[in-house]
């Protein structure tokens, strides 16, 4: 059986199990406008602004005296009560006083949720310089090509060889595997000790198309002596080491030996790793490649540009040549894994595509992980695929996907390397941040040593103690809409909510100023209600009641009129009678005009 | 990284997948008033209502000439893009020509995915009575006390050794396991062979406060010749064997040693197994239990009613005792696994419950699975328990959740012993439906005999021959929101999806029919679109836009005037130029009232 005791729409106030106790602090202007009275010389603190609390939204401050880094300026894709939000990005309130103080933002690699704020924050915070590796640059370089309006940001190139120096910081950088080439880790050497950042990361011993995680350096690191370690927590829940992705090559290469017709594979467009993957496998049993779906063209674009994808020529073929090879010699690789609306998949499978339709000799792979919450949506997708498709390969039945987190064996090694006197866990909900706190104590470090940050907690430590500051960077959030960046309030997202339950009841009543009476009978528009056609005994039973209220108070009442007060009637009882009729609770509008 | 493309409101469409296809055939009304053409005396036929598409709204037609069986009459919960709706029902237009055919409608077990239409139901189809076990006629004549204004329903208990006679179909029952008490199958003996209809089951060799299924009666059914088997799907992805609800017991036992503090065990409302597993556990461990929900409050009742529950006296204390007790003897049951809003572990997690609130001592169970789609839900859920509490356990790392219906190696015993001659998978995803036929097909059923059907599709067999006829029967979705039955149509839907993404924006003018100008500037009435305090100068612009829209038809424009053509003007215009502004697209509403 499956009972679920809410409809899905409805899970809405679920999350403020969260949101009220992390997101809804307020705080005096004037705290920010000064130095906050704890603020004591020679200690690292760390803030983060997004991350902690949600496996999106990554901003991280490292502040020094008058020196601030940040790592990361990325976006969080919207919650479900947040209807109509494109995305949220991270609150910089903390920052704009020290504009001045901040000396460049690191970016560990090209993900939206690690970079795709840039646009939005970049020129608030005055332009600070960009640190990142060359494939992150072209990335975040794409990106702002949709924004034409904004300079273009200033991004120096760095390599895992290269040391900056930062105000009083110096950073180097190590290598880590995820699955986008040139993902980084940060080191972070301040008077007050080191801090090592991990950015995303996993242990490969064989990746494909790049090298190991760098140990060796990581275990140099370690034995130099580090203060702080602050970790990724994505999957602490997850027991055991994360598939190699050359276990991912061979569980590919068995769909490649036995599949006739062609081969239709979806991912996250920026899985690089994977693209490389099933392009390696095109050549070798001799198909053509094509590309679908505008984001991942873009990413290919850039990574083979840059030289991190190998194709050989003639590999590559359009969608249009689709038709010029049998269909045994065909891969089409594209997004929409996660069952997304407009996505390349979706629309394949809808028959919506103009040149791609599902045949019954297609084998189609699921080659990304389902993020949570689009459970439901992926289920459906797969029934039209197991409907139209000759074999469905999904990544809960055979290893055709590894995620680009340590599971908890390569969290608890990176902890034994790095050897830090304190720890931070970063990069989840809560409870990973908890998970991998315990984790951290299990490796050995003491529990007093370990702190979990939520958004907006500023951490300090010097070499002997590390704690919790009672102040708070302001993290309410900032939603992206359309044009608009902050401009939704709450207010705003609750209407949005209303509306969508039980729609909304406009009632508009014109009255003759001199004899209080209704001129003509009230227009009623609603929307989202009801099916109107179908309810005309109701809406001539609202007229009538309209009629009455109105007519009960400006007919022979006291003048001058309240109009306001024959407003509020209106909403309540007109209100109150349509939910006695139906059970549900329009949004009512009354207008009333006088003539 | 998380990559999450759409935000999850605007996933709706991808559900057009399958509803395109099973959910949008019309017939013309002519065709369920007549026998239909291909009717064939003589022929046994198959009609899913529900149940084949989703996991839920169980509802089956079994038709032999003038004789109908129906097996459950469930009801599903809505998806993501039906905003404010309560629930949908099973369509029964196919029935209600056929109303005087009607022998009987027989209840598997007291699920609301398989009893939870019946109020809405019975009365459209004449009332005819209900034949179903004794604890699921308690859960349904519960279930009705919601609907005072309707009769009792007619119900006659039967036991897993009566007999029917249902017109010229012979009933029989067979217990199967499930994870409520009084789950059973049904034999149907029709002139045209048998027909095996499982129900939700589980074969659990050690359960709980029940017996095991009835093995070797499905075998002696099985030697006795049968024609169909009708199969439920619901785990039909998942390897191996359900785990025992004795496993369950044992693992909930550790939990039950280690903690110190209060447990809080959180479950289904209806998951009466696991409910007297808690029971067992505090009597052992000298516990007391509170019972908190109002609808797990109801099952309890009825259960220890009937018999079906074992609790002793004194077990049993009320939230108001809770403080009579030490922490270390207190068990608290309750709803809210799921991240429900409104239950109770969501209550008290979120400190919103009357007498309960989380203790840093207190132990969470989490016994229940998440339903595809509650993901997201359940990890804020936690994040806040994390928080609060000493101990979160999750079935995701410990056995403390079996589901209650069989896995793949139980799927294949039951079609080993029914050993039917044809083989019918319901109760699922079509990806669920298929995997199940495929595996039908592993056990040795011949493809030709394996159908799959899908919601509406009308199956016809003799003794030597299974086919799908080209007429279905209608399977349009009907809707239920408040006091509306079917009264919601798809544009009232799409409505509050478009009023949920950006909003309303009305604009009143009012226009003197002498002179053709506008009296006043013209209000503007907008919900869920901007934030208005802060969008004055944009309400400004379009007011001045609006007045010039009008005026540029109505003065000294031809006559009479056109309204509806001003209106139309307005809502594009205005339309386009605050997308232009804002990227958003608010319903807009342009009323004009001419004095």
């Amino acid at each position: 059986m499956i009972q679920r005791r809410i409809a899905p729409h409805r899970r809405s106030a679920a999350m403020h199990g969260d949101t009220r106790t992390a997101h809804r602090r307020r705080f005096p202007k004037a705290f920010f406008q000064k130095i906050i009275p704890s603020f004591q010389r020679g200690q690292l603190k760390f803030i983060p602004l997004g991350g902690c609390g949600e496996v999106m939204r990554s901003m991280y401050i490292y502040e020094y005296e008058d020196d601030i880094v940040i790592i990361d300026m990325g976006l969080q894709f919207p919650q479900e009560d947040m209807p109509g939000i494109d995305f949220l990005i991270p609150n910089v309130e903390y920052l704009k006083p020290r504009k001045k103080n901040i000396r460049g933002i690191i970016i560990t690699h090209g993900h939206y949720d690690h970079m795709g704020a840039i646009p939005y924050l970049l020129d608030p915070l005055g332009n600070p310089p960009i640190y990142t590796l060359a494939l992150t640059r072209g990335m975040i370089l794409k990106k702002q090509d949709d924004f034409p309006h904004l300079p273009r940001p200033k991004i120096e190139v760095v390599t895992t060889e290269s040391r900056l120096k930062l105000g009083q910081i110096d950073v180097e950088f190590f290598h880590v595997n995820h699955n986008i080439p040139d993902s980084m880790g940060i080191v972070l050497k301040t008077p007050a000790g080191t801090a090592v950042h991990t950015g995303d990361f996993k242990f490969d011993h064989h990746p494909v198309n790049e090298r190991p995680a760098d140990i060796p350096r990581l275990s140099a690191i370690g034995k130099s002596g580090v203060l702080l370690l602050v970790s990724e927590s994505t999957d602490a829940e997850m027991p055991g080491h994360q598939i190699s992705e050359s276990d991912v090559q061979r569980s590919l290469e068995e769909i490649f030996k036995e599949a006739r017709g062609r081969i239709i594979a979806a991912t996250f467009s920026s899985l690089l790793t994977r693209i490389q993957q099933l392009i390696w496998l095109t050549e070798k049993y001799d198909r053509k490649i094509i590309i679908e779906g505008h984001s991942m063209k873009q990413t290919v674009e850039i990574s083979r540009e840059l030289g991190y994808l190998k194709i050989k020529k003639g590999t590559l073929i359009t969608a249009k040549d689709i038709d010029r090879f049998p269909d045994g010699r065909i891969v089409i690789a594209c997004t929409g894994a996660q069952g997304e609306d407009h996505a390349v998949l979706m629309r394949i499978a809808n028959s919506e595509h103009k040149t791609i339709a599902i045949k019954p000799t297609d084998s189609i792979i699921f080659s990304s992980s389902v993020i949570p919450g689009n459970e439901a949506t992926v289920q459906r997708l797969k029934d039209v695929l197991y409907k139209k498709a000759a074999k469905v390969y999904h990544y809960a039945s055979m290893d055709i996907h590894a995620g680009g987190h340590a599971k908890r064996d390569e969290l608890a090694q990176m902890i034994q390397l790095v050897k830090p006197k304190f720890f931070i866990p970063i990069h989840g909900n809560y409870f990973m941040l908890k998970l991998h706190a315990e984790l951290a104590e299990e490796t050995g470090i003491p529990r007093q040593n370990i702190m979990i940050a939520e958004d907006g907690d500023i951490i300090a430590m010097n070499r002997e103690e590390i704690k919790k500051l009672k102040e708070k960077a302001p993290v309410d959030y900032v939603m992206v809409d359309g044009l608009g960046v902050g401009d939704i309030k709450e207010v705003v997202l609750r209407d949005r909510q209303h509306l969508a339950e039980d729609g909304i009841f406009v009632i508009i009543a014109i009255v003759d100023a001199k004899t209080g009476k209704m001129r003509t009978s009230p227009d009623i528009i609603s929307r989202g209600f009801i099916y109107l056609k179908e309810s005309q005994h109701l809406l001539k039973e609202v007229r009538l009641k309209t009629k009455t209220i109105v007519e009960e108070i400006t007919v022979g009442g006291s003048h001058p009129i309240n109009w306001t007060y024959i407003k509020d009637e209106l909403r309540e009882k007109i209100g109150q009678f349509l939910f006695t009729k139906t059970q549900r609770r329009p949004m009512v509008l009354p207008v009333v005009i006088e003539v």
